[in-house]
């Protein structure tokens, strides 16, 4: 049977950077520490094309997620961002006319979280690895890696405490009494999203637990699924006594980097988004950055 | 040419409630009292199938859609709604095997606001208008008709301001004192979105804008886009002055339709759904209703 | 602590259909006959509040689902039906107040397919589940349940085949040989998105991948992850040998019902929706039907 | 009233990339040769801040979008890119601390489409606006623009055709014969979603419309809303005549842009990223490239 693929292009003899398959859905199976946990993933993989091709096999591309993925039931793997480093890896194996390979991958992760141990249950966070496997001139394979964490948690504007302190104070002149300095004003507050991702030098693990721990270290108050009556006022005073713009959350999150990842070697890109879905706007708000964590170090220092 | 669509059925001879286009994306222009104004809108019309017959003459509704829609570009139509029943009937003629046709339509609208009016500007709302033609007995044609109108606000919730004021006096004292009685204290606020649908007896017209205004006067507080570092502090206290759990949105908003729409028949259908985007949790919370003005009213008596 | 929620409502007393959380999102485990899987869901639930009741108590919503939902990692249901089952009688036990409880459900699913089985993969299918419990006058609860399931294939066109094969002929006259009469002719092909929901009476059972099955059958062809060269013509000489509007599909579908499932009772409740996102269109095509098992085989006979 | 933006940030003192509002929703009024039409725009716009202020003042952003866009009504722009260019200088000049300030814009076009004249109407394309303002060190500013439009269109996979000649041939000997050598083959083919993105060097304009023709132009074939009966066979055939994969489109379409696009200067930056919603398959197959009008043309030679 003819291969078209195998065949020269019609017109336009150009290598392209990428041609794969996107939102191929796959569930796969991540053996954490204390159990083994099931990720619905969306993963995208492509690799260039060089100029002498009509086409990508894409077929491969299927058989490779099938068998690398749809085994983790049998055989779990260690993380997400490992399955996609296997996989890429493999993609240059399968695609022998690639020099680069390229997996993307987005999951729903579920991870206990309560405002106190009784009252924990599993929450959603959002979890996205990247791996570009490369093939070197003398056939060595260097592989990049990302992963990002995602959370959601709560802010509170310091602006609107501010003015609304001004103008309350006016209306209860008690307000200026010295024993209420420290008393939590209304403010807006909201749903913020954080994103912080680790671009990963070679030999460098880390683990998505805590990268969740840090973005919700950084908001003014981390949610919950489960509060009952007092437990919801003591989330609102957690948010209204650290409460953060955006800014707040990215600087927040960047200086707290460098304690919370010691190990991590200096070469880490480090990427962060955060965005608030403002109370009192129809619109979002958002913050993006990218550094190094040798850069937050020295800045830290 | 074979017309493959008039053919009798393969198998399943049998009629079939609905058959139609949906997702057809069209500028539809509006002639308001003081401006035209251009809807970006997504159509969805379908007919019924008679069982004798395979297909629908989908053509039929794209060339209907041109003809109603484009057209507006020179003569525009009065709203979304009359656009939807002209839509809905002129499908019953071009359909003459059909008894009944269906038109969807859903648009972002925009209309100025502003905490002042230096300050307005147009700002994003939702339009939903539904219209159904169904063929009488006697060859007449009745028409059902609705009309909804969705706004983003903004709700403060009641529980969490008792309780944090509660937790709030034990640390600071001096809140008991009589004078703060009526301070605003922090609780958790978000996002609302509530959309208000009437279900319109024959020869009833109403005013999207007193809809959208009627759905803003029961959240907490509207939201603007343009706030000023004073104006942000008063929708804050606008919206904690006025703290809602969607059960009060939706209860406020049925109450206020009487005297809002007074000229409105007791036939008129309410309904309304009413989200709020917690911030303090990961999920929404969310309140539905069906009614008439007419239960409203006895209700109100 | 107050209970603002068992307060009498501010105004507007009025009862309210339905007051719940919704977008939750949860791992359930599910045992099936050969495995255990976890579907990732997302739950609103929701029950109706008395007039006398400002508010309805969300965080008993949250445990329950916590309670019900994240213990399957140790203890699987039987099917994300059962679990809407559960969750919506304990509802009703844990708001006295309420009359009716109602839970919604959908989930990705994951089956094993391939058109040898040696090329098979899990591809993913979408499952949908409702569950409402009504507390009757002596007490006693009655429950509602329905369960849907959807599956992508593709749709070839009947009626483009036929012009296609008469102007072809014009063009190249051997085609009108009597041995070419059934050569499958070139037309317009694209994905097919149908949904089967089963309205079930009480006692009734049914088995999920049976419904996916019936829906794929009703497609001009099921469609694969992995095709190697040869598979993908046999998939589009398939497809091009069953040529469906949605209306084939659709009629299909529900004419194939009672064979199906032979021992479902006729009060069962069938739906259908079908949607084809057409390749010469930029819109989609779709029909919608609602019947009962009874009255499809009554037509059958 | 206090500032709190301008005050120095609390930790963290780092320099941010980007603070900014996305998801501003405003309707745009754009002056075309032969009319005015109305865009519905998504804006996002952000600026950098430097590493002594607490927060970016963001109720300029949502002034200066009023000004800028809501004035249209009054006052159309030449295009989506000009009000991009337009509101990135401005940025500059209200956040008189940041040294760039980047826009986006996203929005739905209509443009007249038609098999024949009679047959045409408005359809649905997407064009995209990018600028980045820059502050030189001279207090000049330069500004970095891209234009993009998006197309669906349909593509037929240039294997199976070929696969399925071998197949057919085999069942149907006749087809062997040499008359019928061009006949077209039955194959799968899908929605195909091609955008191409132009970075545009200083001085440099492109027509959107131009943009959309060359993207139609590779794909098997444009679509379109109104098709009679034999006008669906005609867009069957054209694209069965013009088989494509994702690669032969992108391929296609880039070494169409010289000839297409010959005044424009060899700097100008081309990116594409065309995606095939597969009807064989659950998942999209994609590719994308990055490359100059210089390179191609270069190649092209």
């Amino acid at each position: 049977m003819k291969d078209v693929h195998a065949m020269a292009p019609d017109h336009g003899r150009l290598e392209l950077h990428r041609v794969g398959v996107t939102g191929v859905q796959k569930p796969l199976v991540v053996q954490r520490p204390d159990r083994a946990l099931t990720l619905t993933v969306s993963f995208s993989v492509a690799v260039d094309l060089p100029s002498t091709r009509k086409g990508s096999d894409l077929s491969r591309n299927a058989e490779l997620l099938a068998e690398v993925v749809d085994w983790t039931a049998q055989k779990p793997v260690e993380s997400l961002e490992s399955a996609c480093s296997t996989i890429a890896k493999e993609l240059l194996a399968r695609h022998p006319y690639a020099r680069d390979a390229e997996v993307r991958a987005e999951a729903l992760y579920f991870a206990l979280r309560g405002i106190t141990v009784a009252k924990q249950s599993l929450e959603d966070f959002h979890l996205f690895a990247e791996a570009t496997a490369r093939r070197g001139a003398d056939g060595t394979v260097v592989l990049e890696r990302a992963i990002a964490a995602e959370a959601v948690g709560m802010t509170a504007c310091p602006c609107a405490m501010v003015t609304a302190r001004e103008k309350l104070t006016r209306e209860f002149p008690l307000l200026a009494d010295p024993s209420l300095a420290t008393l939590p004003i209304v403010t807006h507050n909201q749903r913020n999203r954080t994103r912080l991702t680790f671009d990963l030098p070679e030999g460098t693990e880390v683990e998505v637990d805590r990268m969740l721990e840090a973005v919700e270290g950084a908001q003014s108050s981390p949610t919950y699924a489960i509060l009952k009556r007092g437990d919801e006022a003591d989330v609102v005073l957690r948010a209204h006594r650290h409460p953060k713009f955006v800014e707040d959350v990215m600087r927040d999150l960047l200086a707290s980097l460098p304690a919370q990842f010691p190990t991590m070697p200096d070469a880490t890109g480090v990427r962060v988004v955060t965005v608030s879905e403002e109370s009192i706007h129809k619109y979002d708000v958002t913050s993006s950055h990218r550094t190094t964590l040798g850069e937050l170090r020295a800045h830290a220092t």
